[in-house]
C-alpha cells in the first residue's frame, strides 16, 4: 500500500518537475536577464566629428543644414548632419568599426545645448547591425547619458545607455566623443 | 514505513519549494511586472511652448526653423525646435520640474498634424533623467498617444505610453499641453 | 496512516500546483513571450511615395524642406518630410490601411544613403494605434532593417524590425517601399 503510494507519488512530482522545468525554460526564452548593476554587453567607442566649412569636402563629415536663429547666443536653431567615423581607440586616422549616422540641433537661449538622434552603423568582420539612440546632450555637462531605444542585426532588440564625454574639441572643427555603451536588454 | 516515506517526500518537496522560489527570483529579477491595467508609474505634467515672434526673446522657448512650403494650407513642412518648461500645475509661471526639449513639424496636406520627437529632461530634487518620446501627434484629436521607448537616471530603460491633451491655446503665440505619463516598464 | 499521509500530500501538491499555475500566470503577465524566431506578429505593407514638384499638390505626399549642400554628388543635406499612403497590396490606389509620417534626410558623401524616423498610423476598422521606426536606410542595399522602438493602441508598447526593401523607382516622382514588419514583443 505505503510503496503504491509512493509509486503514485513519484508520478506526480516528475510531471511537476517536468512542468516547472517547461515552465523555467520558457521563462529563460522571454529574454536574457536585465540587471542594471551588470550590463549584458558593455565597450568604449570613439566618435569624430569634422564640421563642413566649404573648403573641406574631402575630410568632413558633418554639415551644418540649418543655421541658428539668433534667438540667444547659443546657437538656438542650428541643425546639424553627420555621418561619422567610430574607433575603437581615439585616434581618428583608425579603421571604424562603426559610423554614427544623424543629426543633432542647438536648442536653448541659455547655453550650449543639443539634442540628437543617431543610429550606430557597424559593417565590420566583428559587428553587423545598428543601434538606434535619441536624448538630449548637454554638452556643457562632463558626461551625458542618452537612450539607446533598439536595434537591429547583432544588436537587435537591444537597449541601454550611451554615456558621452567630450574628449576633444578643436576650433569650430573637429570634436571627439568618448562612447561608453551599456547595454542591458541583449538577445 | 510511512513514516519514511513523509520524510522523503518532504525533502523532496522542500527542493522543489526552493526551486520554485528559485525561479520566481529570477522572474523578478528579469523586470519588474508589465500590467497593462497598472502602469508601474503614472503622473500628470504640463508643457508650455511660447512661439518666438521676432520681438519676444526673454520670453519664447519655441522657434520656427524651417517655414511652410505652401503645399496645401496646412503648414506642411513647418518645423521648430523648442526648450519648453514643463510644471506640475497649469500655471505657466510655477517652477519647472522638467523641460521638454525637441522638435515638431507639420507633415499633412489635409489638416494641422504635426510628428515630433523630444526628451522631458528632469533636473529637480525629486528627479534626475530623462524620456525619450517619439510619434505622430494629430492635434485636431482631443488625445493623442505617443510612445515612451527609453530613458536614463531616474526613468533608466524605461517605456510607457504619454497622452496628450491641448489644454490651451493662445494664437499662435502660446499653447499648453498636458502630459498624462504612463509608465508600463519601470526599473 | 498511510491514508492520512496521501491525504496530507494531496492537499500540499494541490497547493503547489496552485502556486505555480500563480507563478506562471505572472510570468505571461510579464510579456508575451520573446522568440526571436518566431515574430509574435508578423506582416507585410507597401508604401507610397510621392514627392512634391510644386506642380503636383493634388498627388504629393512628401515634400523636400531643405536642399542639398553640395558636399559630394549624392544629396547631402536634402532633407524630406513625408504623410504616405501604406497600402496592404502593391497598388497605390488601393485603400490606404495606414499613414506612414515621419522624415528623412540624405547623410552620405559617398553614396546616396539615408537616415529616417516615421511612425506608422494605423487607423482602420481592423487596427488603431502607431509603431514608432527609427534607424538607418542604407537605401542601396537590397534590403535593410530599422529598428521598430515602441508603438501606441493596438500596437502598445510593440518592439521588432522592420525590413525595407525598395520595389519600384520612377525617377524623382514616385518610389513604393516593401515593409516586411517583424514583431516581437506584443501585448
Amino acid at each position: 500500500m505505503a510503496n503504491q503510494i509512493s509509486k503514485q507519488i513519484f508520478k506526480t512530482l516528475l510531471s511537476f518537475f517536468l512542468f516547472v522545468l517547461l515552465l523555467s525554460d520558457t521563462v529563460s526564452s522571454v529574454r536574457k536577464s536585465i540587471n542594471l548593476k551588470t550590463p549584458c554587453k558593455q565597450f568604449l567607442l570613439h566618435l569624430h566629428n569634422v564640421a563642413y566649412d566649404s573648403d573641406n569636402t574631402a575630410n568632413a563629415t558633418s554639415a551644418t543644414v540649418i543655421n541658428p536663429l539668433g534667438l540667444g547666443s547659443f546657437d538656438f536653431g542650428k541643425f546639424v548632419i553627420f555621418d561619422n567615423p567610430v574607433t575603437m581607440d581615439e585616434n581618428c586616422l583608425s579603421k571604424p568599426v562603426a559610423r554614427a549616422q544623424g543629426f543633432f540641433f542647438y536648442n536653448k537661449k541659455t547655453t550650449y545645448n543639443t539634442w540628437m538622434a543617431f543610429s550606430l552603423v557597424f559593417n565590420s568582420t566583428q559587428h553587423k547591425g545598428t543601434m538606434a539612440i535619441m536624448d538630449a546632450n548637454p554638452m556643457v555637462e562632463p558626461t551625458r547619458d542618452l537612450s539607446i531605444v533598439g536595434g537591429t542585426g547583432d544588436f537587435i532588440m537591444t537597449r541601454g545607455i550611451v554615456t558621452l564625454t567630450t574628449d576633444l574639441i578643436q576650433g569650430n572643427k573637429y570634436f571627439r566623443l568618448k562612447l561608453d555603451i551599456k547595454l542591458y536588454e541583449c538577445y
